[in-house]
């Protein structure tokens, strides 16, 4: 297993702990989060998708406990929250997700198995955006969406100080909007949907479009498709290369854009920037902000706010999940 | 004024009556409601949005002063509430609707002035939803969606059982969600929003882009773009004119594209379709279920039911604005 990190003084840590598990494509994250929602304990591991759920909940449930053990005697695990890709908050129930490959299952039935304790589930961007919420840049807000981009792009939103679960439990992929009919493939089966412009794989395929287009040299000629990565863009803009900042500049426009129907769709206070993309910084949100001014309606310019994830990616989603269960403890209290 | 319809026996009216009004751009209608959701008296006047607000809230009192006398005495008037375009719902102001010339008005304030009676406003397309929901197609749906087709497009939620209202009374202006970049020029100073696709004047639009490509005969031909209405295009279409059938078909493609856009918002039970162009029924309602089913995300194919509302047009807007009030009456009382 790995390293366990910020071990607290035992007499700073709370009584009732929760845990947050953020699963990744690739990795999973366990905090456990105390009552003033610190992160007192964290582990990492990989998710192991190619493998069976049953292996990974084997794994998770391994280094749950053994980082229960390192718990003060005064502090207990009072409950497990877990974030996953297209996981369903109504039915806890994981609906294949892309990267993982368990096909459906009912994740958090068989943590609860292994522990005689209350968990749930939600999907990353719902947990992310609770994160924000009770911990970040969302504090006090009831009516906040938010955009996650990294592999892809998701929409998670609370309306009226709730979230949206929708009724099939498929609100939140607000990333498969149509922006450009007859537009690239996506993974979906469908044509021009936002996530093929405004994510990690969209910048690429825009910065391979630009070098197709025109003719001035840039480090990104050197480098393949496949081996392209979003730093890679961010570090070379961030040199002068201008075809890398086009890059930018084209996905910020597709991003403003994205954020003006999604002003027109939620009506937030603040729209919320976060994952793995939003590391390029002021090059993604300053054509961003721009585009969205331009394509606002006049009643949403100038009045929604459009910020920053405040927590680090890891961070958001393992709070958001702890706050899941959280307020399912506070609930069963008289 | 004008006249009172279904007055009904007096033993039937029950004590408690609710006022629901519905301000058009053209015309007003009042229509007192009983405890069961039955309108029993109505009255409807010519708007008057050239003149003040003043004298439309003058013309409004009276016409409810005047229905009032008529209940049988062991009812009472309890209670206003309006449905307006461009009304928002959090603070009761009407923002400057388009096609009326009152600017930035409270007109709740100055109704409530009039009458020792509370009084709430909220826009159209929330009061007809709320119609829907009590007495309609939505009765018992906690998610669901509606899209109001007149002379523009809006779009009310439901999400958790309660109407979106947003941060700045902005949720549901969705009919600006840009469709086609440089497409048609709207009335918002912004390109390619989707009432300029679908909406009465939309599809007039695309009569007259069919008429400029094509080369076939038809009776459309014959009518100037000033005189031609909805109506026409549905008579003609039926008559067994390709052209206006084509009109049809390609609102329907973006009216289909637009309810896959809503279902990623906010993935609802149903979408309810409602208002003036719904005359035109299947005309409209097939070739939007087929581009929904071609459009949609495959978790949304043949999951979310598309409605035509089950209320006519006047009388939607007047029960849910009259439920705006019940409800508050009904929390008043212990």
């Amino acid at each position: 297993m790995t390293d366990a990190i910020d071990i607290m003084p035992s007499d700073l840590i709370g009584g009732e702990i929760v845990a947050g598990v953020d699963i990744g494509g690739t990795n999973t994250a366990v905090g456990f989060v105390g009552e003033d929602g610190r992160v007192i304990l964290r582990s990492t591991f990989p998710t192991g998708g190619r493998g069976t759920a049953g292996e990974f909940v084997d794994l998770l449930s391994r280094t749950i406990r053994w980082m229960a053990e390192k718990l003060p005697s005064h502090a207990s695990l009072r409950a497990i929250g877990m974030a996953a890709p297209a996981a369903d908050g109504r039915t806890g129930m994981l609906e294949s997700p892309a990267n993982l490959n368990w096909g459906s299952v009912d994740l958090a039935a068989m943590v609860r198995e292994r522990f005689d304790l209350p968990v749930a589930i939600t999907n990353d961007a719902n947990a992310a955006l609770l994160g924000e919420m009770y911990y970040g840049a969302a504090q006090g807000m009831s009516n906040v969406t938010m955009i996650t981009l990294g592999t892809g792009l998701g929409v998670g939103a609370v309306i009226n100080g709730a979230l949206v679960l929708g009724a099939h439990g498929a609100a939140g992929e607000f990333g498969h909007i149509t922006m450009a009919v007859e537009g690239r493939f996506c993974g979906c089966g469908r044509r021009g949907c936002a996530e093929t412009y405004v994510s990690a794989p969209g910048l690429r395929r825009t910065v391979f479009e630009l070098l197709a287009l025109r003719l001035e040299e840039s480090a990104l000629r050197h480098i393949s498709f496949s081996s392209l990565t979003a730093e890679d863009v961010s570090k070379h803009a961030l040199q002068g290369d201008t075809l890398a900042t086009e890059a930018f500049n084209i996905t910020g426009w597709y991003l403003g854009r994205l954020i003006a129907d999604v002003a027109l769709a939620f009506d937030p206070e603040a729209v919320i920037l976060f994952g793995g993309l939003m590391n390029a910084g002021d090059l993604l949100v300053v054509p961003a902000r721009r585009s969205f001014e331009e394509h606002a309606l006049a009643i949403a310019r100038g009045r929604i706010r459009i910020l920053v994830s405040a927590l680090n990616d890891g961070r958001a989603a393992i709070l958001g999940a702890s706050r899941l269960v959280r307020d399912a403890l506070l609930e069963q209290c008289p």
